[in-house]
């Protein structure tokens, strides 16, 4: 039976993109930017001062410029996270699909998913994004910098918003190595896997 | 392919039982504590010395009799972990098995295996001892103690001999929530998984 799939992932690791090939695998849409944008209608935002604001958490700037301050107390990316948690909430309650990041293993721990982990090894999750970037291996250097900040990013966000830890295995029903195998066996083993969740 | 398969698992999640049931399925052999008896052989020390001295460092205890200390120079849990080593690495040169626990994901690193790590909720693992050793409720936090005290033990022995964190996906190919779907789903999706790998 087909549920609703959130995939949380390392930068690199391609768990983006093995959530796009499962999605259209099960012909069931699939989430990820869209979410910023429906997200902004949901909250009459903008969509440029949305991602300004997304972004500036992502890049741990103090946000000087808030339009909404007048109207809102909490602060303005935390709204943005909201918003986007009922958005997933929304999305969750109209079947099946894929939805990647933005915590939504944790917007929708109580529903039934599957909630999926990718991650591979750093050197190659590196040389993945070098290839498909066709960046020479001069780039090495500076694309383990940004893997690693990524990553943070994405550990900080999901600590911040959740308080658990990012890529902690109990968070997530299956963690798969992306690279060792190839993208096609974490479809399988996840699609097997999901085939006994009631 | 079928290929040598190590199970590493949290106290409790039923990892060694998948285990079991993964080598029933393949149809090849499943080695737990019968490595010790091997090993107890591989290095000519009798049996109950042998296990005298795991059952030590697993308890975290100083060893005060040491029979063999005139002819060995390293630790004797080290070299009942080098003699274990041996033997798993003996059998993986045999052909396809399960080995359980043992670090042997870490010994059988050059190996072509694949690495598996299983888990639960601790509430729910410790549900699922309490109702194999048919214990009543009353008998909850004396579990509970007994399942944080045996998986901190695995984490040291696991941290002891790899260097490794026990337990971090990135070191094993998949990581399986034991109970969230059952056993049945586990097999399935490491046997999916499995057969991609080269």
């Amino acid at each position: 039976m087909t549920k609703i799939i959130t995939v949380s992932r390392e930068f690199g690791s391609g768990g983006r993109q093995i959530g796009h090939l499962l999605a259209e695998r099960l012909g069931i849409p699939f989430y990820d930017k869209e979410l910023i944008k429906m997200a902004a209608e949901d909250i009459d935002i903008e969509e440029h001062i949305f991602e300004m604001y997304d972004n500036a958490f992502m890049e741990k700037k103090e946000i000087t410029y808030t339009p909404f301050s007048h109207t809102y107390e909490v602060p303005m990316s935390d709204q943005i996270f909201m918003a986007q948690s009922r958005v997933i909430r929304r999305l969750a309650q109209h079947g099946p699909c894929v939805i990647v990041g933005r915590c939504a293993d944790m917007v929708l721990k109580d529903e039934q998913c599957l909630n999926l982990f990718f991650y591979a090894s750093f050197k190659k999750r590196v040389q993945r994004l070098l290839e498909l970037q066709k960046l020479p291996e001069t780039e090495t250097k500076q694309m383990e910098k940004r893997v690693r900040e990524i990553d943070r990013k994405r550990r900080d966000y999901y600590q911040y918003y959740t308080g658990n830890e990012w890529g902690k295995p109990q968070n997530y029903h299956l963690c798969l190595d992306s690279q060792k195998a190839g993208m096609e066996a974490c479809l399988d083993a996840a699609i097997a896997y999901m085939a006994h969740l009631n």
